[in-house]
């Protein structure tokens, strides 16, 4: 295992150090592992969001303004605690209560429910959102029903953005919700992830085979199938999703995310092969995203994220967010 | 070889209608290869950079308002003719002359001379600024002098913002020229990258190696050596910089690229080393970036660039910039 770390155990001390020293404009509580943004919250609702590191920029790229107000960070893929999540409430809410939003993994819905009840008992309110839009399988490995993956990241910025306009705790995660009820994501590996605490890769993947439906975790997708070319894998990406979901009539939000090691060239191969195919089952792109927000590791391959939008939530999405992976209006 | 690709020969093809598909801020010449700014030049000097392709975001990534009006992409890892660089002049050109940054390797060199004097022919006035930075050799594979790396993301940007300030172009040409001359950059690599093309990695690299210094297309470093935890690798990057350039007595920026195969969790575990090697040597970071900005395929590994600013330099720094792959103040 060839990784820039100085050992398995301290990886995710030595990020968050690495975050601080990056981001003056972020606060990093290295005690209880949160991401901070410095940015005013004046009395609106708090977002707070978080889960397994590994999957950077997620979730700590996308806190401050007009996105999230705290990420909670876990050790590689593992589920952070609800003490990190209610000191991450403690240290955000503005009087306005906290939204959290929690990727649909068995983990983080019971710690994020149990932070919600010792948040409840601090007297600070919240409401949850579950991110469960990954078409691939029903149940998988750490997961009862869907999983969680890419719209994650436009419930961050749609409903960051809700908040930033001083709608309430209900409005808030009504969008909330309203945008996790409408993405729909699939993604494929060309290659396992090799979690530093292992030291080995997560899976075996022949060289010429790939995972669709590949988790961010390295859980098993739907098929494992000879390796392909990137049209060929758009089509069963967007076919795959499209036909979960309508999204024909309404204008779409589309994110292709790499899974961590896949270079940008390979990303906008296949995000013109995924523009080809959308555009054969009329369905309009209305705004667009290509390059890493959700990944795996060291993982090679990609994930297709769909929201089926509109005029509203399009006016949401375009409003200023000024985080270090998500940036425009500031 | 496993790449999100349709064929070798179609990559860059493929890649730029892409870039085209999730852009509608840019133009691309399909023809020519080019990738052109939509935001108006309104008489001010253009700037134009280009290369081969694989190291995305450069230099598409950098087109946009405050820094590239185009961009000329040649074959992976293959310079772009200077026939692509005189169509960039005559598509940019506003009246006030065009600016040509041309990272140090012979072939780009020589195409962008040729191109200055075709542009020249056709009445469009030009200035030329190589950038040579790269610590690691005198002369490389590709290079007579030192190659150029990192320190080209930092001349586009400062240089955009002189030319959007409507400098002359000696005037813009002076403040790129001060830039090349005052950044620093070494990398090294975890892994060798393959081109589509050959279809075998570079180079081969032992799975107990690192190569120290190496290029952006995979050139030999300075020295092959064991794998090291990061805190080691970082402060031999830092040394071999800051033993080349004093950085002490200035505000630096400080650049981490990954280089296309690295995730982004690994960056942050090498910059908390990069940091704290700078502060030991008594460094003041003024602006920093970690992220995937010049890549070499699918590379794992990571390239340090360090800039000795000045006031004036971190006020063009800071000036607002509109691409796809850096952000802010819009």
């Amino acid at each position: 295992m060839k990784k820039l770390i100085n050992s398995a155990e301290t990886v995710l001390a030595d990020a968050l150090r690495g975050v601080a020293a990056a981001h003056p404009e972020l606060t990093v509580d290295h005690e209880n592992r949160l991401v901070i943004s410095n940015a005013p919250r004046e009395g609106r609702v708090a977002l707070i969001s978080g889960g397994g590191s590994g999957h950077e920029p997620l979730h700590s790229g996308f806190v401050g303004a007009g996105m999230l107000d705290a990420a909670c960070a876990g050790e590689v893929f593992t589920s952070p605690t609800p003490d990190q999540m209610l000191a991450a409430a403690q240290a955000v809410n503005a009087g306005a209560g906290v939204l959290f939003i929690v990727k649909n993994y068995t983990g983080d819905v019971l710690n994020f429910e149990m932070a919600a009840e010792l948040a409840s008992e601090e007297g600070i309110a919240s409401e949850s959102v579950i991110v469960a839009d990954d078409v691939a399988v029903k149940d998988s490995t750490w997961t009862a029903g869907r999983r969680g993956v890419g719209t994650t990241v436009l419930v961050e910025k749609i409903a960051g953005a809700a908040a930033a306009e001083g709608k309430s705790l209900a409005e808030v995660a009504a969008v909330a919700q309203r945008v996790a009820d409408s993405g729909r994501s699939m993604g494929v590996a060309l290659t396992s992830c090799t979690v530093p605490a292992v030291g080995h890769p997560s899976f075996d993947l022949p060289d010429d085979e790939m995972e669709m439906g590949v988790g961010i975790h390295g859980e098993p997708g739907r098929t494992r199938v000879p390796f392909a070319p990137a049209r060929d894998i758009a089509r069963e990406l967007v076919d795959a999703i499209t036909s979960d979901l309508d999204f024909s009539d309404a204008p779409v939000v589309a994110l292709l995310t790499g899974l961590g090691g896949t270079p940008l060239i390979e990303l906008y191969v296949i995000y013109a092969d995924i523009a080809d195919a959308l555009a054969e089952r009329g369905i309009t792109v209305a705004r667009s995203l290509v390059g890493d927000y959700v990944t795996s590791l060291d993982m090679a391959g990609c994930s297709l994220t769909l929201l089926r939008a509109d005029e509203e939530l399009l006016r949401l999405w375009d409003a200023p967010v000024n985080t270090s992976a998500l940036r425009w209006g500031y």
